[in-house]
């Protein structure tokens, strides 16, 4: 890979930079302040994992006009000067007198209106604030008579409907992970311990171009598996199993989410039955979703499609939008009446009981484009693969 | 290894628990309530790297007596319950109108006097609020007249003096790491990029036994590296460079965090001078670091140590605490006056600069105790090894 600063050439951030300034537009606010490490990678192109560490607060602030500006510990300054930000400050963090939060506040009021500002910030559904709560509190504190108010949509409109390079980035790591699906029957021996598995299949996908794994899960179990969110127990596969790996693999900041399903012998008709209806009623989302439906509509498609077919879909969402993090919003749920557009990435992902406490699981991953869906995920096999 | 929400006996759990209760007891807290994966880890067991989905929040509460009580997305109840969790409260998430704030607010009233409740939340330094900023407004809006306080001091005096188990958990991590680093002589030949080897690092991390790696970083330049928080760039490895690897691998949700040091080809002299310093360094706090000191006096050892031997030692921090995240308070800076205690997992992690803009940094894993620190990690060669 080349120098990670330079994933995208500048103009593809002028671009966002200029999407989101048009949203805080449309919602009067000033500036939007951003925390976590995927809305600073998608303003900056900051790409690092140094997020593993808790000890720092970094911020990013996008004015309503010219260009974001990087209020980060100073270790990160050099990584950050490699990107296309131009205006960095920083402080010697951790700083546990004040931790950049003087330094921040400065900065926000250079780009506000005298008084009474409105000072965007992430605060809805799927977000999370990445600094400390009593930092955060000072801030506000500080800033009077200026307002921080809730910005979300600001930043989720934008980052919910995916560039060109975008995709070509996500298609990218799904053919990594699917090269890794195609070995399967080699990697997943009868008798090797789940574990084990998982870390084959972790090397695996870095061989095959991965930069980290940052997301691996998946069940196997006589006749289907319990959950979806377990790590690996030591319990070596059996004939009668049912196998699933699903993987949130990177590269380049981009991740895949799509599992696939693997009977260990011969796969039982119960087994089958499901696969055939979770394949089928994927194959209905492919065709039939379009922008302009809701998140709500592509759950219905799911959910019908399966008990119209006699399956019993699983509760909770059946699929996701994807990109720089494992999962993004909207959610395919009944209550999800986010607007499905076209240049979203998303996961479909319809799960069914086979049996009580056994279920199946299936995920593709797609981009909504104006006349429907594109695979991005190689398509799984039409019939459950059995590892003979 | 064997079922991951038994990786510790009960008793290690309900001690944890007590232990918190008796610094909600000192600071009169009814209750502290958590949000982040590694807290929640911490007083329930409960491993998944279903944490990486932003899509949905997670709540633990620990009463000031009795158990505590998960409140938690229907995605997970399975997972939690075969911890040693038994009060388990769940909601169908993600849910846009309501998610998990009103449950979590009865849930919070069941534990708190009739009036006037003080509730204690992370909000300190390192700690972050996993959960949506709107749904915390809404919560305290909810809990009036109770209140939502600073409870930082309740958590982190307490996860920061490990127990012999996790000591040991910690040293396995180690000893994983430690055996990847040394067969880098075999795995870091000249020519190979260095984007190729941080995959192999990965992948032998893996075959070694670590359950995911979720943080390398590291540098390679000639005479010395430019930072340490970079992704790695494609270029190959050359005569003359200076070589680090830093690892933050996981194993039954430990980390390890220490890096290790290459010259390829012959050392210079300057990095040689380098690695000897920072060798001598890290031999003075081995010997002089002791419970009752503060981490600003770790700092001091290590940057006087380099000053002495006529090094610049780096800014920023020279060390912190290490366990269930890769890194953890306190922070070896001038400034932090953390005490030192018996039990506290640390890393001695000196820097210095070789020439402008090209660094060395060199870490170890240590734990406290008594009568000074003891090595988790397998000691650096005392002369930098060189691949030739």
């Amino acid at each position: 890979m080349a120098d990670r600063s330079m994933i995208f050439p500048k103009f593809e951030f002028q671009t966002r930079c200029s999407r989101i300034q048009a949203e805080l537009g449309l919602r009067d606010l000033d500036a939007l302040l951003l925390t976590e490490a995927a809305d600073i990678f998608y303003v900056t192109g900051f790409l690092t994992r140094f997020w593993e560490s808790p000890a720092r607060p970094w911020f990013v602030i996008v004015p309503r006009e010219g260009a974001p500006i990087a209020v980060i510990p100073a270790i990160g300054v050099d990584l950050m000067g490699r990107t296309w930000i131009e205006d960095i400050r920083s402080w010697s963090a951790p700083d546990p007198r004040d931790d950049g939060i003087t330094l921040l506040a400065e900065t926000l009021r250079e780009v506000l209106p005298v008084t009474d500002g409105a000072i965007g910030m992430p605060m809805g559904a799927e977000t999370a604030l990445r600094m400390p709560l009593a930092g955060y509190n000072s801030l506000c504190a500080a800033l009077v008579p200026h307002r921080v108010v809730d910005g979300t949509g600001a930043i989720q409109r934008v980052r919910e409907v995916k560039s060109e390079a975008e995709i070509a980035k996500i298609r990218t790591t799904c053919a990594i992970a699917g090269r890794v699906f195609d070995r399967m029957p080699d990697l997943a021996q009868r008798g090797l311990p789940l574990d084990q598995l998982f870390c084959r299949f972790q090397a695996e996908l870095l061989h095959e171009g991965a930069d980290w794994v940052s997301y691996v899960a998946g069940g196997a179990g006589q006749g289907g598996y319990g959950d979806v969110i377990s790590p690996a127990a030591a319990e070596p596969l059996a004939t009668g199993d049912l196998l699933m790996l699903d993987t949130g693999a990177v590269r380049e900041g981009y991740f895949c989410d799509f599992d696939r399903n693997f009977a260990i012998g011969p796969a039982s008709d119960a087994m089958r039955r499901a696969y055939d209806i979770l394949f089928a009623v994927t194959e209905d989302a492919l065709t039939q979703l379009q922008p302009g439906q809701r998140a709500a509509d592509a759950h219905r498609i799911l959910a019908d499609g399966i008990r119209r077919r006699g399956g019993q879909p699983l509760g909770g969402r059946l699929g996701h939008g994807l990109g720089v993090t494992l999962t993004e919003w909207p959610s395919f749920t009944p209550l999800d009446e986010t607007e499905l557009r076209a240049g979203m990435v998303l996961t479909l992902e319809p799960g069914m009981e086979i049996a009580p406490g056994c279920i199946m699981v299936h995920e593709e991953n797609i981009v909504l484009q104006d006349r429907g869906p594109i695979l991005l995920s190689p398509r799984a096999p039409d019939q459950l693969p059995e590892i003979l």
